[in-house]
Protein backbone atom coordinates (compact mmCIF):
# COMPACT_ATOMS: atom_id res chain seq x y z
CA UNK A 1 0.00 0.00 0.00
CA UNK A 2 1.13 3.05 -1.19
CA UNK A 3 4.50 2.11 -2.25
CA UNK A 4 5.44 4.84 -5.05
CA UNK A 5 8.98 3.36 -6.00
CA UNK A 6 9.83 -0.22 -5.53
CA UNK A 7 13.90 -1.05 -6.10
CA UNK A 8 14.89 -3.92 -8.14
CA UNK A 9 18.07 -5.46 -9.30
CA UNK A 10 19.60 -4.10 -12.77
CA UNK A 11 22.63 -4.65 -15.37
CA UNK A 12 23.50 -0.88 -16.11
CA UNK A 13 25.50 -0.98 -19.78
CA UNK A 14 27.29 1.93 -20.55
CA UNK A 15 29.38 2.30 -23.27
CA UNK A 16 30.39 -1.11 -23.18
CA UNK A 17 30.67 -1.16 -19.41
CA UNK A 18 28.47 -3.45 -17.46
CA UNK A 19 27.80 -3.00 -14.03
CA UNK A 20 24.99 -4.44 -11.15
CA UNK A 21 23.16 -2.51 -8.84
CA UNK A 22 19.92 -1.58 -7.68
CA UNK A 23 17.40 0.89 -9.12
CA UNK A 24 14.71 2.66 -8.18
CA UNK A 25 11.07 1.98 -10.42
CA UNK A 26 8.01 3.45 -10.37
CA UNK A 27 5.77 1.50 -8.72
CA UNK A 28 2.63 -0.44 -10.75
CA UNK A 29 -0.56 -2.01 -9.14
CA UNK A 30 -4.29 -2.96 -10.39
CA UNK A 31 -6.61 -1.13 -8.31
CA UNK A 32 -10.36 -1.86 -8.79
CA UNK A 33 -12.61 0.70 -8.17
CA UNK A 34 -16.14 -0.51 -6.65
CA UNK A 35 -19.19 1.84 -6.16
CA UNK A 36 -21.57 0.96 -3.66
CA UNK A 37 -20.11 -2.53 -3.84
CA UNK A 38 -20.53 -3.47 -7.67
CA UNK A 39 -17.30 -3.68 -9.43
CA UNK A 40 -17.15 -0.97 -12.59
CA UNK A 41 -13.69 -0.82 -13.56
CA UNK A 42 -9.65 -2.03 -12.68
CA UNK A 43 -6.84 0.83 -13.46
CA UNK A 44 -2.86 -0.36 -13.30
CA UNK A 45 -2.02 2.42 -11.07
CA UNK A 46 0.65 3.73 -8.77
CA UNK A 47 -0.18 3.21 -5.58
CA UNK A 48 -1.18 5.85 -3.14
CA UNK A 49 -3.59 8.48 -2.96
CA UNK A 50 -6.41 5.58 -3.75
CA UNK A 51 -9.24 7.50 -2.57
CA UNK A 52 -8.89 10.40 -4.27
CA UNK A 53 -8.12 8.28 -7.86
CA UNK A 54 -11.26 6.67 -7.47
CA UNK A 55 -13.61 9.92 -6.62
CA UNK A 56 -11.85 11.96 -9.64
CA UNK A 57 -12.33 8.78 -11.49
CA UNK A 58 -16.26 8.98 -10.55
CA UNK A 59 -16.39 12.92 -11.89
CA UNK A 60 -15.17 11.74 -14.75
CA UNK A 61 -17.80 9.48 -15.39
CA UNK A 62 -20.63 11.78 -14.15
CA UNK A 63 -20.99 10.09 -11.26
CA UNK A 64 -19.99 12.40 -8.55
CA UNK A 65 -20.50 16.30 -8.96
CA UNK A 66 -19.03 17.02 -5.22
CA UNK A 67 -18.38 16.45 -1.72
CA UNK A 68 -22.06 16.67 -0.94
CA UNK A 69 -22.83 12.96 -3.42
CA UNK A 70 -20.20 10.82 -1.35
CA UNK A 71 -20.77 9.30 1.80
CA UNK A 72 -17.76 6.92 2.31
CA UNK A 73 -14.39 5.45 0.16
CA UNK A 74 -13.19 2.07 2.08
CA UNK A 75 -10.28 -0.04 0.96
CA UNK A 76 -12.16 -3.86 0.72
CA UNK A 77 -10.75 -6.12 3.06
CA UNK A 78 -10.99 -9.79 3.59
CA UNK A 79 -10.59 -10.46 -0.51
CA UNK A 80 -7.51 -12.27 -0.29
CA UNK A 81 -7.01 -16.06 0.92
CA UNK A 82 -5.73 -15.12 4.11
CA UNK A 83 -7.75 -12.39 5.06
CA UNK A 84 -5.56 -9.55 4.47
CA UNK A 85 -6.28 -6.25 2.34
CA UNK A 86 -4.03 -6.24 -0.66
CA UNK A 87 -5.00 -2.30 -0.56
CA UNK A 88 -6.15 -2.52 -4.58
CA UNK A 89 -9.42 -2.40 -3.88
CA UNK A 90 -11.97 0.94 -3.18
CA UNK A 91 -15.24 0.90 -2.54
CA UNK A 92 -16.93 4.22 -3.23
CA UNK A 93 -20.44 4.69 -1.74
CA UNK A 94 -22.66 7.19 -2.55
CA UNK A 95 -24.51 10.02 -0.51
CA UNK A 96 -28.61 8.79 -0.28
CA UNK A 97 -30.23 9.98 -3.16
CA UNK A 98 -27.31 10.33 -5.92
CA UNK A 99 -28.36 8.88 -9.03
CA UNK A 100 -25.93 6.35 -10.60
CA UNK A 101 -25.85 6.84 -14.38
CA UNK A 102 -25.68 3.58 -16.60
CA UNK A 103 -22.30 4.30 -16.97
CA UNK A 104 -19.93 1.06 -18.82
CA UNK A 105 -17.17 -0.82 -17.77
CA UNK A 106 -15.13 0.45 -19.50
CA UNK A 107 -13.55 3.94 -19.12
CA UNK A 108 -14.50 6.40 -21.68
CA UNK A 109 -16.77 4.57 -23.90
CA UNK A 110 -19.88 6.51 -25.13
CA UNK A 111 -21.98 4.35 -27.23
CA UNK A 112 -25.53 6.02 -28.00
CA UNK A 113 -28.13 3.30 -29.50
CA UNK A 114 -28.58 5.82 -32.52
CA UNK A 115 -25.31 6.34 -33.54
CA UNK A 116 -23.06 3.54 -33.28
CA UNK A 117 -19.81 4.21 -32.34
CA UNK A 118 -18.23 7.79 -33.44
CA UNK A 119 -15.80 10.03 -32.68
CA UNK A 120 -18.94 12.32 -32.45
CA UNK A 121 -21.03 10.37 -29.92
CA UNK A 122 -18.22 10.49 -27.39
CA UNK A 123 -18.24 14.58 -28.22
CA UNK A 124 -21.77 14.18 -27.08
CA UNK A 125 -21.81 12.42 -24.53
CA UNK A 126 -19.36 14.48 -23.06
CA UNK A 127 -21.18 17.77 -23.60
CA UNK A 128 -24.33 16.26 -22.02
CA UNK A 129 -22.93 14.88 -19.36
CA UNK A 130 -20.88 17.67 -18.27
CA UNK A 131 -22.07 19.42 -15.14
CA UNK A 132 -20.07 22.52 -15.73
CA UNK A 133 -20.02 23.60 -18.95
CA UNK A 134 -17.00 25.37 -19.33
CA UNK A 135 -18.09 28.15 -21.54
CA UNK A 136 -20.33 29.55 -18.65
CA UNK A 137 -16.97 29.81 -16.93
CA UNK A 138 -16.12 33.28 -15.58
CA UNK A 139 -13.44 34.83 -17.92
CA UNK A 140 -10.43 33.56 -16.96
CA UNK A 141 -7.33 35.13 -19.10
CA UNK A 142 -3.49 34.00 -19.12
CA UNK A 143 -0.77 35.16 -20.55
CA UNK A 144 1.68 33.43 -23.17
CA UNK A 145 4.53 34.07 -20.91
CA UNK A 146 2.56 32.75 -17.74
CA UNK A 147 1.24 29.28 -19.61
CA UNK A 148 5.41 28.90 -20.89
CA UNK A 149 6.85 28.98 -17.00
CA UNK A 150 4.37 26.26 -16.05
CA UNK A 151 6.27 23.51 -17.22
CA UNK A 152 8.93 24.32 -15.57
CA UNK A 153 7.30 24.20 -12.14
CA UNK A 154 5.75 21.23 -12.68
CA UNK A 155 8.95 19.45 -13.27
CA UNK A 156 10.69 20.97 -9.90
CA UNK A 157 7.13 19.70 -8.20
CA UNK A 158 7.43 16.11 -8.67
CA UNK A 159 9.35 14.55 -6.24
CA UNK A 160 8.93 10.64 -7.78
CA UNK A 161 10.05 10.96 -11.91
CA UNK A 162 13.67 12.59 -10.81
CA UNK A 163 14.26 8.77 -9.55
CA UNK A 164 12.61 6.56 -11.68
CA UNK A 165 11.83 8.72 -15.16
CA UNK A 166 8.68 6.66 -15.33
CA UNK A 167 5.93 8.75 -13.95
CA UNK A 168 3.38 11.16 -15.65
CA UNK A 169 2.39 14.18 -13.68
CA UNK A 170 -0.18 16.38 -13.70
CA UNK A 171 -0.82 19.89 -12.28
CA UNK A 172 -3.74 22.29 -11.15
CA UNK A 173 -2.55 25.82 -11.10
CA UNK A 174 -4.27 28.79 -10.50
CA UNK A 175 -4.90 31.91 -13.25
CA UNK A 176 -1.59 33.51 -11.52
CA UNK A 177 0.39 30.63 -12.14
CA UNK A 178 0.38 29.29 -8.59
CA UNK A 179 0.93 25.66 -8.20
CA UNK A 180 -2.21 24.49 -6.18
CA UNK A 181 -1.10 20.37 -6.50
CA UNK A 182 0.25 17.91 -7.81
CA UNK A 183 0.39 14.16 -8.69
CA UNK A 184 2.23 11.45 -10.26
CA UNK A 185 1.51 8.15 -12.03
CA UNK A 186 2.38 5.57 -14.02
CA UNK A 187 -0.74 6.39 -15.91
CA UNK A 188 -1.36 9.93 -17.02
CA UNK A 189 -5.19 9.96 -16.50
CA UNK A 190 -4.71 8.65 -13.19
CA UNK A 191 -2.82 11.33 -12.67
CA UNK A 192 -5.50 13.51 -13.04
CA UNK A 193 -8.11 11.74 -11.54
CA UNK A 194 -6.27 12.12 -8.46
CA UNK A 195 -6.29 15.95 -8.86
CA UNK A 196 -9.52 15.98 -9.37
CA UNK A 197 -10.46 13.17 -6.75
CA UNK A 198 -8.85 15.38 -4.26
CA UNK A 199 -10.01 18.45 -5.06
CA UNK A 200 -13.82 16.81 -4.80
CA UNK A 201 -12.63 15.46 -1.56
CA UNK A 202 -11.82 19.39 -0.50
CA UNK A 203 -15.29 20.64 -1.71
CA UNK A 204 -13.43 23.11 -4.33
CA UNK A 205 -15.21 21.21 -7.62
CA UNK A 206 -15.39 23.03 -10.12
CA UNK A 207 -12.63 24.35 -10.84
CA UNK A 208 -13.67 27.16 -13.17
CA UNK A 209 -10.39 29.57 -12.24
CA UNK A 210 -7.82 26.75 -12.71
CA UNK A 211 -5.43 25.17 -15.49
CA UNK A 212 -4.40 21.83 -15.51
CA UNK A 213 -0.75 21.23 -17.10
CA UNK A 214 -0.22 17.37 -18.06
CA UNK A 215 3.58 16.18 -18.80
CA UNK A 216 2.46 14.45 -21.80
CA UNK A 217 0.23 14.24 -24.93
CA UNK A 218 -3.75 15.50 -24.83
CA UNK A 219 -5.73 12.73 -25.72
CA UNK A 220 -9.80 12.75 -25.78
CA UNK A 221 -9.62 11.26 -22.16
CA UNK A 222 -7.79 14.08 -20.71
CA UNK A 223 -9.79 16.99 -22.26
CA UNK A 224 -12.87 15.02 -21.16
CA UNK A 225 -11.37 14.80 -17.48
CA UNK A 226 -10.71 18.59 -17.91
CA UNK A 227 -14.50 19.36 -19.13
CA UNK A 228 -16.05 16.96 -16.24
CA UNK A 229 -14.18 19.29 -13.35
CA UNK A 230 -15.28 22.03 -14.84
CA UNK A 231 -11.53 23.35 -15.54
CA UNK A 232 -11.18 26.13 -18.35
CA UNK A 233 -7.82 25.18 -19.52
CA UNK A 234 -6.16 22.01 -20.70
CA UNK A 235 -2.03 22.69 -21.06
CA UNK A 236 -0.21 19.81 -22.41
CA UNK A 237 3.80 19.56 -23.10
CA UNK A 238 3.19 17.57 -26.19
CA UNK A 239 0.77 17.21 -28.67
CA UNK A 240 -3.52 16.69 -28.58
CA UNK A 241 -4.85 14.22 -30.60
CA UNK A 242 -7.95 15.53 -33.09
CA UNK A 243 -10.65 14.01 -31.30
CA UNK A 244 -9.56 15.88 -27.91
CA UNK A 245 -9.32 19.11 -30.17
CA UNK A 246 -12.89 18.76 -31.18
CA UNK A 247 -13.89 17.88 -27.81
CA UNK A 248 -12.15 21.35 -26.68
CA UNK A 249 -13.68 23.43 -29.49
CA UNK A 250 -17.49 21.85 -28.96
CA UNK A 251 -17.30 22.49 -25.26
CA UNK A 252 -15.32 25.54 -25.02
CA UNK A 253 -12.30 24.28 -23.37
CA UNK A 254 -9.33 26.14 -23.86
CA UNK A 255 -6.38 23.86 -25.26
CA UNK A 256 -3.06 24.77 -25.30
CA UNK A 257 -0.13 21.85 -26.92
CA UNK A 258 2.94 21.79 -27.59
CA UNK A 259 3.97 23.98 -24.26
CA UNK A 260 7.72 24.22 -24.97
CA UNK A 261 9.82 27.11 -23.76
CA UNK A 262 8.02 30.21 -24.94
CA UNK A 263 6.45 28.47 -28.11
CA UNK A 264 3.51 27.04 -27.84
CA UNK A 265 0.22 25.87 -29.93
CA UNK A 266 -3.28 26.90 -29.00
CA UNK A 267 -5.96 24.51 -30.59
CA UNK A 268 -9.20 25.84 -28.94
CA UNK A 269 -10.47 28.42 -26.59
CA UNK A 270 -8.09 31.21 -27.97
CA UNK A 271 -10.50 33.91 -26.26
CA UNK A 272 -8.68 33.11 -23.04
CA UNK A 273 -5.22 33.99 -23.80
CA UNK A 274 -4.13 37.44 -23.28
CA UNK A 275 -2.18 38.11 -26.41
CA UNK A 276 -0.37 41.44 -26.52
CA UNK A 277 -2.40 43.06 -29.69
CA UNK A 278 1.11 44.58 -31.08
CA UNK A 279 2.53 40.91 -31.43
CA UNK A 280 0.13 39.53 -33.55
CA UNK A 281 0.60 38.71 -36.70
CA UNK A 282 -0.88 36.72 -39.95
CA UNK B 1 -11.78 5.15 -42.14
CA UNK B 2 -8.10 4.99 -42.21
CA UNK B 3 -7.51 8.91 -41.05
CA UNK B 4 -4.15 8.74 -39.58
CA UNK B 5 -3.84 12.00 -39.36
CA UNK B 6 -6.77 15.42 -39.11
CA UNK B 7 -5.64 18.97 -39.97
CA UNK B 8 -7.05 21.56 -37.59
CA UNK B 9 -6.31 25.52 -37.01
CA UNK B 10 -4.35 26.47 -34.71
CA UNK B 11 -2.60 29.50 -33.58
CA UNK B 12 0.99 29.45 -32.98
CA UNK B 13 2.61 31.32 -30.73
CA UNK B 14 6.55 31.64 -30.68
CA UNK B 15 8.32 34.06 -28.46
CA UNK B 16 5.44 36.49 -28.26
CA UNK B 17 4.51 36.32 -32.23
CA UNK B 18 1.63 35.14 -32.82
CA UNK B 19 0.29 33.33 -35.92
CA UNK B 20 -2.70 31.43 -37.49
CA UNK B 21 -2.08 28.24 -39.52
CA UNK B 22 -3.09 24.53 -40.00
CA UNK B 23 -1.53 22.45 -38.28
CA UNK B 24 -1.47 18.55 -38.81
CA UNK B 25 -2.77 16.52 -35.60
CA UNK B 26 -2.63 12.53 -34.92
CA UNK B 27 -6.21 10.94 -35.37
CA UNK B 28 -8.18 9.54 -32.63
CA UNK B 29 -11.52 7.69 -32.44
CA UNK B 30 -13.06 4.86 -30.66
CA UNK B 31 -13.05 1.34 -31.74
CA UNK B 32 -15.24 -1.24 -30.44
CA UNK B 33 -13.95 -5.08 -30.53
CA UNK B 34 -16.17 -7.36 -30.55
CA UNK B 35 -16.18 -11.25 -30.23
CA UNK B 36 -18.52 -13.38 -32.23
CA UNK B 37 -20.61 -10.53 -32.87
CA UNK B 38 -20.57 -9.57 -28.55
CA UNK B 39 -19.17 -6.44 -27.44
CA UNK B 40 -15.94 -6.80 -25.67
CA UNK B 41 -13.84 -3.91 -25.25
CA UNK B 42 -13.65 -0.19 -26.93
CA UNK B 43 -10.28 1.26 -27.03
CA UNK B 44 -9.21 5.04 -28.71
CA UNK B 45 -6.93 4.44 -31.41
CA UNK B 46 -5.35 5.88 -34.80
CA UNK B 47 -7.49 4.81 -37.07
CA UNK B 48 -5.91 2.20 -39.76
CA UNK B 49 -4.70 -1.16 -39.75
CA UNK B 50 -8.47 -2.01 -37.09
CA UNK B 51 -8.27 -5.51 -38.22
CA UNK B 52 -4.21 -5.97 -37.09
CA UNK B 53 -5.65 -4.21 -33.87
CA UNK B 54 -8.32 -5.96 -32.95
CA UNK B 55 -6.62 -9.63 -33.96
CA UNK B 56 -3.52 -8.85 -31.93
CA UNK B 57 -5.68 -7.37 -28.62
CA UNK B 58 -7.14 -11.42 -28.85
CA UNK B 59 -4.00 -12.53 -28.65
CA UNK B 60 -3.48 -10.52 -26.18
CA UNK B 61 -5.91 -11.82 -24.07
CA UNK B 62 -5.67 -15.47 -24.65
CA UNK B 63 -8.13 -15.56 -27.17
CA UNK B 64 -6.39 -16.06 -30.48
CA UNK B 65 -3.28 -18.02 -31.04
CA UNK B 66 -2.80 -18.24 -34.74
CA UNK B 67 -4.18 -17.60 -38.35
CA UNK B 68 -6.20 -20.82 -37.97
CA UNK B 69 -7.89 -19.42 -35.05
CA UNK B 70 -10.02 -16.62 -37.20
CA UNK B 71 -12.55 -17.37 -38.89
CA UNK B 72 -13.19 -13.63 -40.67
CA UNK B 73 -12.95 -10.03 -39.54
CA UNK B 74 -15.40 -7.24 -40.39
CA UNK B 75 -16.25 -3.82 -39.67
CA UNK B 76 -20.27 -3.71 -38.43
CA UNK B 77 -22.74 -1.65 -40.73
CA UNK B 78 -25.37 -0.29 -39.66
CA UNK B 79 -24.63 0.62 -36.72
CA UNK B 80 -25.50 4.16 -37.67
CA UNK B 81 -28.84 6.25 -37.56
CA UNK B 82 -28.68 6.69 -41.66
CA UNK B 83 -27.44 3.42 -41.90
CA UNK B 84 -23.67 4.33 -43.01
CA UNK B 85 -20.92 2.58 -41.33
CA UNK B 86 -18.65 4.12 -38.81
CA UNK B 87 -15.48 1.95 -39.55
CA UNK B 88 -15.56 2.09 -35.69
CA UNK B 89 -16.84 -1.35 -34.85
CA UNK B 90 -15.07 -4.67 -35.67
CA UNK B 91 -16.23 -8.10 -35.33
CA UNK B 92 -14.22 -10.68 -34.98
CA UNK B 93 -15.20 -13.97 -35.66
CA UNK B 94 -13.62 -17.12 -34.16
CA UNK B 95 -12.77 -20.47 -36.51
CA UNK B 96 -15.29 -23.75 -35.31
CA UNK B 97 -14.18 -25.31 -32.42
CA UNK B 98 -12.17 -22.26 -30.43
CA UNK B 99 -12.99 -21.90 -27.23
CA UNK B 100 -13.16 -18.35 -25.50
CA UNK B 101 -12.23 -18.19 -22.45
CA UNK B 102 -13.57 -16.09 -19.32
CA UNK B 103 -12.17 -12.87 -19.67
CA UNK B 104 -13.62 -9.51 -18.19
CA UNK B 105 -14.64 -6.39 -20.28
CA UNK B 106 -11.91 -4.31 -18.87
CA UNK B 107 -8.11 -4.62 -20.34
CA UNK B 108 -5.54 -6.47 -18.32
CA UNK B 109 -7.81 -7.67 -15.83
CA UNK B 110 -7.38 -10.44 -13.99
CA UNK B 111 -9.06 -11.32 -10.83
CA UNK B 112 -9.17 -14.61 -9.12
CA UNK B 113 -11.61 -14.80 -6.62
CA UNK B 114 -8.91 -16.58 -4.35
CA UNK B 115 -6.29 -13.99 -4.21
CA UNK B 116 -8.69 -10.96 -4.61
CA UNK B 117 -6.49 -8.04 -6.10
CA UNK B 118 -3.09 -7.88 -6.51
CA UNK B 119 -0.08 -7.66 -9.11
CA UNK B 120 1.13 -11.47 -8.31
CA UNK B 121 -2.33 -12.34 -9.90
CA UNK B 122 -1.95 -10.40 -12.91
CA UNK B 123 1.60 -12.28 -13.33
CA UNK B 124 -0.07 -15.57 -12.78
CA UNK B 125 -2.66 -15.13 -14.99
CA UNK B 126 -0.18 -14.15 -17.91
CA UNK B 127 1.82 -16.72 -17.03
CA UNK B 128 -0.79 -19.55 -16.74
CA UNK B 129 -2.31 -17.84 -20.66
CA UNK B 130 0.63 -17.32 -22.43
CA UNK B 131 0.85 -20.28 -25.39
CA UNK B 132 4.30 -20.06 -25.60
CA UNK B 133 6.66 -19.84 -22.97
CA UNK B 134 9.36 -17.11 -23.01
CA UNK B 135 11.70 -19.55 -21.26
CA UNK B 136 11.34 -22.16 -24.02
CA UNK B 137 11.98 -19.99 -27.16
CA UNK B 138 15.20 -20.85 -28.64
CA UNK B 139 18.27 -19.02 -27.68
CA UNK B 140 18.44 -15.88 -29.08
CA UNK B 141 21.14 -13.96 -27.97
CA UNK B 142 21.79 -9.64 -28.54
CA UNK B 143 24.29 -7.93 -28.25
CA UNK B 144 23.65 -4.50 -26.74
CA UNK B 145 25.26 -2.92 -29.88
CA UNK B 146 22.46 -3.89 -32.03
CA UNK B 147 20.25 -3.18 -29.07
CA UNK B 148 21.64 0.90 -29.06
CA UNK B 149 20.93 0.77 -33.10
CA UNK B 150 17.21 -0.14 -32.99
CA UNK B 151 15.69 3.09 -31.77
CA UNK B 152 17.36 5.00 -34.66
CA UNK B 153 15.96 2.46 -37.25
CA UNK B 154 12.56 2.93 -35.61
CA UNK B 155 12.47 6.61 -35.56
CA UNK B 156 13.48 6.20 -39.60
CA UNK B 157 10.94 4.33 -39.91
CA UNK B 158 7.82 6.38 -37.97
CA UNK B 159 6.26 8.07 -41.03
CA UNK B 160 3.30 10.29 -39.14
CA UNK B 161 5.27 11.00 -35.80
CA UNK B 162 7.30 13.61 -37.60
CA UNK B 163 4.21 15.24 -38.54
CA UNK B 164 2.24 15.06 -35.59
CA UNK B 165 4.44 14.52 -33.14
CA UNK B 166 1.61 12.33 -31.22
CA UNK B 167 2.19 8.83 -31.86
CA UNK B 168 3.70 6.26 -29.79
CA UNK B 169 5.41 3.90 -32.20
CA UNK B 170 6.44 -0.31 -31.88
CA UNK B 171 8.54 -2.35 -33.82
CA UNK B 172 9.71 -5.88 -34.43
CA UNK B 173 12.88 -6.34 -35.25
CA UNK B 174 14.75 -10.09 -36.68
CA UNK B 175 17.45 -11.00 -33.65
CA UNK B 176 19.90 -9.42 -36.79
CA UNK B 177 18.09 -6.06 -35.68
CA UNK B 178 16.38 -6.43 -39.06
CA UNK B 179 13.29 -3.83 -39.44
CA UNK B 180 10.09 -6.24 -39.71
CA UNK B 181 7.37 -4.40 -39.36
CA UNK B 182 6.38 -1.05 -37.58
CA UNK B 183 3.08 0.70 -36.13
CA UNK B 184 2.05 3.89 -34.49
CA UNK B 185 -0.82 4.65 -32.92
CA UNK B 186 -2.43 7.27 -30.86
CA UNK B 187 -2.28 4.52 -27.70
CA UNK B 188 1.24 2.47 -27.44
CA UNK B 189 -1.12 -0.40 -26.18
CA UNK B 190 -2.75 -0.51 -29.63
CA UNK B 191 0.61 -0.22 -31.88
CA UNK B 192 1.54 -3.23 -30.07
CA UNK B 193 -1.26 -4.59 -30.73
CA UNK B 194 -1.46 -3.68 -34.76
CA UNK B 195 2.22 -5.40 -34.92
CA UNK B 196 1.06 -8.86 -33.22
CA UNK B 197 -2.16 -8.98 -35.33
CA UNK B 198 -0.60 -8.77 -38.33
CA UNK B 199 1.94 -11.26 -37.62
CA UNK B 200 -1.29 -13.64 -36.44
CA UNK B 201 -2.72 -12.56 -40.00
CA UNK B 202 0.52 -13.15 -41.61
CA UNK B 203 1.04 -16.61 -39.71
CA UNK B 204 3.69 -15.80 -38.30
CA UNK B 205 2.92 -16.42 -34.77
CA UNK B 206 4.71 -17.05 -32.23
CA UNK B 207 7.72 -14.85 -32.86
CA UNK B 208 10.60 -16.75 -30.89
CA UNK B 209 13.23 -14.74 -32.52
CA UNK B 210 11.99 -11.21 -32.67
CA UNK B 211 13.06 -8.39 -30.63
CA UNK B 212 9.71 -5.79 -29.57
CA UNK B 213 10.86 -2.18 -29.36
CA UNK B 214 8.80 0.34 -28.17
CA UNK B 215 9.00 4.33 -28.41
CA UNK B 216 7.96 5.17 -24.85
CA UNK B 217 8.02 3.69 -21.43
CA UNK B 218 7.59 -0.28 -20.36
CA UNK B 219 4.28 -0.81 -18.28
CA UNK B 220 2.95 -4.41 -17.25
CA UNK B 221 0.49 -4.15 -20.37
CA UNK B 222 3.28 -4.07 -22.68
CA UNK B 223 5.34 -7.08 -21.26
CA UNK B 224 1.98 -8.88 -21.14
CA UNK B 225 1.02 -8.64 -24.79
CA UNK B 226 5.35 -9.50 -25.40
CA UNK B 227 4.90 -12.55 -23.35
CA UNK B 228 1.57 -13.74 -24.97
CA UNK B 229 2.80 -13.61 -28.44
CA UNK B 230 5.93 -15.07 -27.49
CA UNK B 231 8.39 -12.62 -28.04
CA UNK B 232 11.55 -12.94 -26.22
CA UNK B 233 12.78 -9.58 -25.80
CA UNK B 234 11.36 -6.69 -25.41
CA UNK B 235 13.08 -3.45 -25.20
CA UNK B 236 11.87 0.37 -24.67
CA UNK B 237 13.60 3.74 -24.49
CA UNK B 238 11.79 4.97 -21.19
CA UNK B 239 11.49 3.28 -18.06
CA UNK B 240 9.44 -0.30 -17.32
CA UNK B 241 7.32 -0.14 -14.28
CA UNK B 242 7.68 -2.38 -10.91
CA UNK B 243 5.42 -4.94 -12.12
CA UNK B 244 6.66 -4.98 -15.84
CA UNK B 245 10.35 -5.60 -14.70
CA UNK B 246 8.28 -8.62 -12.05
CA UNK B 247 6.40 -9.96 -15.04
CA UNK B 248 9.82 -10.50 -17.15
CA UNK B 249 11.66 -11.78 -14.13
CA UNK B 250 8.62 -14.23 -13.69
CA UNK B 251 8.14 -15.18 -17.24
CA UNK B 252 11.97 -15.39 -18.60
CA UNK B 253 11.58 -12.46 -21.14
CA UNK B 254 13.93 -9.86 -21.36
CA UNK B 255 13.11 -6.60 -20.90
CA UNK B 256 15.71 -3.65 -21.34
CA UNK B 257 14.72 -0.41 -20.42
CA UNK B 258 16.03 3.23 -20.94
CA UNK B 259 17.40 2.37 -24.33
CA UNK B 260 19.32 5.57 -25.02
CA UNK B 261 22.76 6.17 -27.30
CA UNK B 262 24.92 3.36 -26.48
CA UNK B 263 23.45 2.99 -22.90
CA UNK B 264 20.83 0.81 -21.69
CA UNK B 265 19.44 -1.24 -18.36
CA UNK B 266 18.78 -4.83 -18.33
CA UNK B 267 16.16 -5.30 -16.43
CA UNK B 268 15.38 -9.01 -16.78
CA UNK B 269 16.56 -11.90 -18.84
CA UNK B 270 20.00 -11.00 -19.24
CA UNK B 271 21.01 -14.46 -20.77
CA UNK B 272 20.19 -13.01 -23.85
CA UNK B 273 22.08 -10.21 -24.12
CA UNK B 274 25.51 -11.31 -25.83
CA UNK B 275 28.49 -9.11 -23.31
CA UNK B 276 31.77 -9.12 -24.07
CA UNK B 277 33.17 -10.95 -21.29
CA UNK B 278 35.82 -8.41 -20.82
CA UNK B 279 33.81 -5.51 -20.18
CA UNK B 280 31.90 -7.07 -17.29
CA UNK B 281 32.49 -5.40 -13.89
CA UNK B 282 31.43 -5.27 -10.68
Amino acid sequence: MGRVTERRKVLRIRDGAVSSRPDTLVAEEPLEIRLNGKPLAITMRTPGDDFALAAGFLVSEGVLGGQQDLRNIVYCAGATADGSNTYNVVDVQTAPGVVIPDITLERNVYTTSSCGLCGKASLDAVRTTARWPIADTPAVRVTPELLASLPDRLRAAQRVFDRTGGLHAAALFSEDGELLDVREDVGRHNAVDKLVGRALQNGELPLPRAILLVSGRASFELAQKAVMAGIPVLAAVSAPSSLAVDLAAETGLTLVGFLRGSSMNVYAGEDRIALRAAAAQG
